[in-house]
C-alpha cells in the first residue's frame, strides 16, 4: 500500500507546484516567473519527489510513465491499475486545493491574456500560442517518447542511477521548455485530466489528445528502447 | 556547541540571501531578477547550507522543519529550544545587516510596485497579489508539509541520502515559485519573525499565520509519514 | 550499432530540445523563455541525454566533441566516421519535425525581432545582435575548446566522472549565456547544419563559420589538455 | 606546473563566462538574460571548472579563495603567490579577448542603461543602482565570508566533498543574485582587476574596495570556521 500512497502524494505535488506555478506566479507583470519558471517548477516536483518517494514507489507520477514502464517489464499488471488511480486521485485532490486557494486572489493580477485557463492543456484555440492539432498531437507524443528514453536509460543497470531523480526531473523542465507555448505541455495524462475537470467546456473535448499522444509516445519508447538501445547482456 | 552556531550561521545566510535578493535585485526594470531569481536563491541558501553545515547540526535552518524532525524523532526535546533560538538569532542579525546596506541604496530603483516592504510576508492588503487570509493559510500549511515529506524522505535510510541537499534546496525553490504572489512565501517563521522586526505595523500582528501555519504542516507530515510512507522495517 | 543509435537519439534531442524552445517559446512577450531558457533547454538536452544515453556511446552528440574525443585517443578512428554521420542524421530529423510543428503555429506570436530564423547560426546581418565575422569566429573557438577541456577533465581518470552529465550539460547552458547574442551559439557542427537546411540561403553560405571554428577549438583542446593539463601518470 | 595552468585556465573562464554573459547577453529587450543569466553564467564558470580542472588544481579561480584556503592551513605559503599571479594572468587575458569580441558588436544593443561598463565592479555612481560605499564594503565582506565558508564546509572530511563542485558553483550563482545591483558583485579581486584595466578612470580607484573587502572577509572566516564550526578531532 505504502506505493500507492507514494503515487497519490507524488501526483498531488506534480499538480500541486507545476499548474499552481502556472497559476499564481507565471504572469505578474515585471515580477512574474514566465513560462521559464512554470517548467523548472514542473521539473522541480519530479526531482523533489523522486529522491523523497521514489525510493517507496519508483515515483513515476504520471500514468503515461507507469504505461512506458508495464511495457519495458519493470512494472507488474497487478499494479498498473492501482498505480494509475492512485495518480489520478493525487492530481485531482490537488487541482481541488489549487481551486480553494485561487478563489481567495485577484485573479485579474495573473491574467496573462494567453489561452490556459487553470493552467489546462489545450490545442487549436486553447493552445496558449495557436498552434493546430497535428502541431500538438506531434508535440505531446514526441517529448513524452523521450521523456521515457531518459527514464528507462538514466534507471539502467549501465547508469550511474542515483542521479536518475536530477536528470529526469530536468528532462520534465526542459520538455516544458520546448511546449509550453504549443499545448501548456502535458505528457501526462492525470496532470491534463485534473486540471480539465475543473474547467470544464471544450478542455473535456480535447482530453482525447493529452491521453493518446502521451500514452502512444511512452508504448513506442518502450518497444524502441528494447530493441534498437538495451543492451540484450544486461 | 557547533551544532548552533551552524543553526545560526546557517539561518542567516537564509534570510541574507533569499530576503536580500528580493529586496535588492528582485523589481529593477529589464534586468532584475523576478520572483524566478528570488525563489532560485532561497532554494541555493538551503543546497549550500546543507553541503557545507548539514554535517554538522543537519541543516534545519528553520523552527518548523526542527519541529518536524522533533515529532519524526529525529531530534531530541533537548535540543529542539537552542535549534530553534540560533535559528530566531541568525535571522534576525541577517535582517539587521540587510538593513544596514538598504540604507545605503537608492531604494526608489528596487520598488516593485506591490507589497511586501523589507520582503515581509503578508495576507490580504499586504500579500504581494492580493490573496485573503484562508489562501494564505492553506498554501503555507500544504507547501510545508511537502517540504518536510521531502526532507524526511531525501534523508531516509531507504533514500540516495547524499543527494539530499540537492532536493531539499530545489523544493525551497519550488515552494517559493508557487507561492511568493499568494504570501512572499514563508514556511519558515524565523524568516517571517526577522522581517517583521524591522518593519513592525500589521506585518507584526500578520505573524500570527507564518508561524501557525508552517508548524502545524510540520506536525501533520510527522504523523502522515510515519503511519502511510515509512517503512515500518527500516 | 547501438552506440550509432544512442547518438542518432541524443543529437535529435539536443536539436529538438535546444532549437525548439528557441524556436516556440524565446520571444513570447512577458511569459517567453527568453535566451535565459533557450541557454537551459540547450543544456539540458545534454545533461539528459548524458545520463540516459551516454552509458551507450559516451554521449557526444557533437561532431566536434566526437573530433576531440579523437583527438585526446579517446575515440577510434574507425568509430569517429559513423558517429559524425548519426549526429547529423538526428540533427537534421529533428529539425525536420519542428518544421512540421512550426507549420501548425501561428508564426507572428514567436517572432521576436531580432535575426535567427527557424534558430540558424549567423554573423554580421544574420548575427542576433549584430556581431561581425571576427568576434563569430573567436567566441565559437574560445567557447568551444573550452567545452572540451570541461568534457575532457570532468571525464578523466582523476575525475568524480559520475558528475560528468552535470558539469558538462551546464557548460553549454553557460555557452549559450554569453553567445546567444553574437551566432545564436553553434559549438556545435550538426546543430548548425541541420537548421540552416531549412532556411537555405545565406545561412548556407555562412556554416563554413560553424564548421570550421568549433573544430579548430576542439583540435586546439586536444593538444592544450595533452600538454599542459593532464597527468602523464594517470 | 599543471596546477598553476588549471587556476590560468579557470580563472580565465570565469571572467569569459561571467563578465561575458553581462556584456553581451544582459541587456538585450525582451529576451536578454538579466542580472539572474549572469548570475547562473558566474556559477557555472566555477561550477564546470570545479569538475574539470578541480582536479588538478583545488579550483580556487580566486585570490581571495586562495587567501581563505592559506589561511585554513589548506594551501601552502610557496604556493599562494603563484596561485594568485595565474588567476590575475588568467583574468587579464580572458577580458583581453572579450574585448577583442566586443569591438565587433553593435555596442548600442547591450546597453542597459544602468552603471557597469565592460562588466566593471563599483559603487556610488558606479554602483548599477546607486550604493554607497559602507553598503558595497559591507556586502563585498560578508558574501565572501559565507562563500568561504560554503567552501571549506563542502570540501571538509565530514562532507560529501563530491558535491562540493555544485555547492560551491552555485553559491557563486546566490551571491550575484543578491549584489549584483549593489556593486556588480566582486567577491573576487581578480575579476575586479581585470575588467577596471580595460576601462581605467574611476573604476581603478574603487579597485581598493574590491581588493581589501573579499580578503578581508576570507580571512575572517578562515579564524572562524577553525575556532567555532570545524571539528577539532577531525
Amino acid at each position: 500500500m505504502k506505493n500507492y500512497f507514494a503515487e497519490y502524494f507524488g501526483t498531488f505535488w506534480l499538480v500541486l507546484g507545476g499548474c499552481g506555478s502556472a497559476l499564481f506566479a507565471a504572469g505578474i507583470p515585471g515580477v512574474g516567473i514566465g513560462f521559464l519558471g512554470v517548467a523548472l517548477a514542473f521539473g522541480l516536483t519530479v526531482l523533489t519527489g523522486a529522491y523523497a518517494l521514489g525510493p517507496i514507489s519508483g515515483g513515476h507520477f504520471n500514468p503515461a510513465v507507469s504505461i512506458g514502464m508495464f511495457v519495458s517489464g519493470r512494472l507488474s499488471y497487478k499494479e498498473l491499475l492501482p498505480y494509475i488511480c492512485s495518480q489520478l486521485l493525487g492530481a485531482i485532490t490537488a487541482a481541488g486545493v489549487l481551486y480553494v486557494v485561487f478563489l481567495g486572489g485577484e485573479t485579474t493580477v495573473i491574467d496573462n491574456n494567453l489561452p490556459g485557463a487553470f493552467a489546462d492543456n489545450g490545442y487549436g484555440d486553447l493552445s496558449p500560442t495557436g498552434f493546430d492539432v497535428i502541431s500538438a498531437f506531434v508535440i505531446e507524443l514526441v517529448l513524452t517518447a523521450f521523456f521515457i528514453i531518459v527514464i528507462l536509460g538514466a534507471t539502467d543497470k549501465k547508469a550511474n542511477s542515483k542521479f536518475a531523480g536530477i536528470a529526469i526531473g530536468l528532462c520534465l523542465t526542459l520538455i516544458h521548455l520546448i511546449s509550453i507555448p504549443i499545448t501548456n505541455t502535458s505528457v501526462n495524462p492525470a496532470r491534463s485530466i485534473s486540471q480539465a475537470i475543473f474547467v470544464g467546456g471544450d478542455y473535456i473535448f480535447q482530453l482525447w489528445l493529452f491521453i493518446s499522444a502521451p500514452i502512444l509516445g511512452a508504448v513506442i519508447t518502450g518497444v524502441v528502447w528494447k530493441y534498437l538501445l538495451e543492451d540484450s547482456k544486461s
